[in-house]
C-alpha cells in the first residue's frame, strides 16, 4: 500500500496537518474571510446568495477503482456548479465536507483538492474552496456546497415555462450515462465488482464518454448568459432529460415536448442517460437563443403527460433515483 | 422493525417522497428561493454572507443507540449555529446533505427534521432548512452548511485578540464532555458498544450533561452582541477550552492565560472536554462584558506557550482530534 513514511495515512496525521496540505492545493482565497476561521465570508455585492449542496459517496455515487482522487474532486466540485448556473448565477464560493477512512493516503486527499480546484478553474474562474470540514467515516463521502451571486439578475426557477416557449439544452446529454456502461460492462470481475479502467482498451469516442462520466464539464459559463438571454425557466439535467424536464413541467404547469430528431444519434441515451449536468432551459419565442443553446421541443399547455418525446408518452427508463436503483449489494 | 406499512425504509420509496416528508415537517421557508429548485436564494442584506460546513457522522460522532433522530438533527444545526455565531453573524439559513442507508425509516428521517427545526426554533429564530441533499451511504451521514449575515458588523476573527483583553466565555464548560463520559461508563456493553441509555438511571446533574451532549444549545444570540460589544477576537469552544484557546491564540499571536478558580468546579472537563459549543471571545480590558460572557483569563504578549493556566503551561489532555482519538474498532 505505499511507502507509508513518504505517503501516511490520514489517521497517521493530525486533523491540522491534513488540512494544511489541502489549503497548499487550493490556491489563495477570494473570499472576505477565507478558510481557517470558524466560517468564511464570501462577497455577496447584490444583497442575495445563491446556495446549493449535493453529496457523492463511496458505492452508490463512485467507485474507487474508477474514480481517481481528482477525478472525484472535479465531478464534485462540477456537480454543485452546475446547480448554481442553472439559477443564472456565477458561482463565487465552494465548502467541502470531507468524511473519510483513517486508512486513506494524504496523496489521495491532496489529488482530491487538485480536482476540485481544477474543475473551478475550468468551469467557473474566481470560485475557490474557502472552507470545509474534515471528518472520519468508514465510507468516503464528499458534500459540497456552492454559493454564487446572481449579479442583480432574478433567479431563473424552475416554475418559470409558459406554453410556447422553446426548450433548449447547453452541454451534451447521454456521455455520461453512456461512459456509466463502458465501465459497468467493460471494467468489472465476473461478480460485478469494478476492476481499474484500462483507457487503452477503449475507443477515443468511449474515453469522450468516459471523461463524461468521471470528469462532467457542465457549460456553468452559460447559466448567467440564459439569464441575460431571457430565460423563462432553467435546470440542470442531472437525472435524465425525461426525468428532469418532467420535474420542470410539473413545476411550472405546463407539458414539454421532445423531439427526438434533435437529440443527435443515441437518442435513448440523450432522453433517459442521468449526469451530464447539461442546462435545459426555455425561451419565449422568437427570442434568439444564447449561444450554446440549441432548441429540443416547445413548450406547451399542461395536459396528461408532463413530457411528451415526438407527441408521445414517453415509455422507456425515466432517469435515475438513488433510493430505487442503487443495488447495495454490488457496491 | 416496527410496521412496515406505517414506517417505510427510504430504500422502499422514492426520493421524491421522502423528500416530501422531510419538507412538510421543516416549517414556512423564509428565503427568497426555497427547497425545491436546483439551488436556494438567501438574503444577504449587507452585501456579504457567512458560510460554515460541518459534518456528524455515525461512530465518530454519534451512536444510534445513544442519540435518537431528533438530538441527531438537534445537534447538527447547533454546532453550526454556534459557528456561524462565532464570526458575530445572525444564522439564516441551512443546508442539510443527508446520506443515509437503505434501510432507514421514514420515522428517522421525519424525527432527524423536527431536531433541525427545533434547533432554529430555540437557537436562531428566523433561520431554517432552505435546502439540502439526500443520498444513499452504507454510514449515515449528516453535513450540515449553515450560512448568516453579518448585517454591517465586521466579522470577529480568531486572529483579533491582543495583550491586555480580557478573555471571556459565554456558555458553559465541560458539561457535553461529561455527558460523553455518562455514555461511555454507564451505557456500554461489555465489548464497550453502546446500548440504549435508561434516564431513570441516572440522577439529574446527569441528564444535564448528557443532554449538552446529545443536544447542546449554544448561546448562538450571543454571537452578535460579542461583535457589537467590542469583541476583538471569538470562535466556537468545539474542542476544548485549551485546544481551542490555543487556535486563538496562535492565529493572534498572543499568549491566553486561563484562570482554573473562573471555570467553575470541574476544571478538568472545562479546559479539555469537546463539544460545548460555548463562545470564547477577547475583549479589550476596562470595556463592560456583553451579559451572558464571563471573564475566564486575560491575553498576554506571544511567549512559549500558547495558554498557561494559572500561569504554568498545560499538562492535560488536549482535546479532541478526530484523527486521533477516533478507535474504530469500538465503532
Amino acid at each position: 500500500m505505499g511507502d507509508e513514511r513518504r505517503d501516511p495515512t490520514v489517521g497517521e496525521l493530525s486533523e491540522g496537518s491534513v488540512l494544511r496540505s489541502i489549503l497548499e492545493r487550493l490556491g489563495e482565497s477570494n473570499a472576505l474571510v477565507g478558510p481557517g476561521d470558524d466560517a468564511a465570508v464570501i462577497a455577496a455585492a447584490d444583497g442575495r446568495v445563491v446556495a446549493t449542496v449535493d453529496t457523492l459517496v463511496h458505492g452508490p455515487d463512485f467507485r474507487l477503482a474508477w474514480s481517481s482522487a481528482y477525478d472525484l474532486g472535479y465531478k464534485a466540485a462540477a456537480v454543485n456548479l452546475a446547480d448554481v448556473a442553472a439559477m443564472g448565477a456565477t458561482p463565487t464560493a465552494l465548502l467541502v465536507a470531507l468524511a473519510m477512512p483513517e486508512a486513506t493516503r494524504l496523496s489521495f486527499v491532496t489529488g482530491l483538492a487538485d480536482g476540485l480546484r481544477a474543475a473551478c478553474r475550468d468551469l467557473a474562474p474566481g470560485c475557490r474552496v474557502e472552507g470545509g470540514d474534515l471528518t472520519v467515516s468508514d465510507t468516503l463521502t464528499v458534500a459540497v456546497t456552492a454559493l454564487g451571486a446572481l449579479a442583480g439578475r432574478a433567479p431563473v426557477l424552475r416554475s418559470g415555462a409558459r406554453p410556447g416557449d422553446v426548450v433548449a439544452v447547453a452541454g451534451r446529454l447521454g456521455r455520461a450515462a453512456r461512459g456509466l456502461r463502458v465501465l459497468f460492462e467493460r471494467f468489472t470481475d465476473a461478480a460485478g465488482h469494478p476492476v481499474p479502467v484500462d483507457e487503452s482498451a477503449l475507443t477515443p469516442a468511449e474515453r469522450d464518454d468516459l471523461g463524461a462520466q468521471l470528469r462532467p464539464s457542465p457549460p456553468v459559463w452559460l447559466g448567467p448568459e440564459a439569464a441575460d438571454g431571457g430565460a423563462t425557466a432553467m435546470m440542470d439535467v442531472s437525472d435524465g432529460l425525461v426525468l428532469d424536464a418532467s420535474r420542470m413541467a410539473v413545476a411550472s404547469g405546463v407539458s414539454i415536448a421532445i423531439e427526438s430528431a434533435l437529440l443527435g444519434e443515441d437518442v435513448a441515451s440523450a432522453l433517459a442517460g442521468g449526469e451530464d449536468h447539461a442546462l435545459l432551459a426555455t425561451f419565449p419565442a422568437g427570442r434568439q437563443l444564447p449561444e450554446g443553446f440549441r432548441r429540443v421541443g416547445v413548450v406547451q399547455a399542461g395536459g396528461r403527460d408532463h413530457v411528451l418525446v415526438d407527441g408521445r408518452p414517453y415509455e422507456g427508463r425515466g432517469g435515475w433515483d438513488p433510493y430505487q436503483d442503487w443495488d447495495a449489494g454490488t457496491g
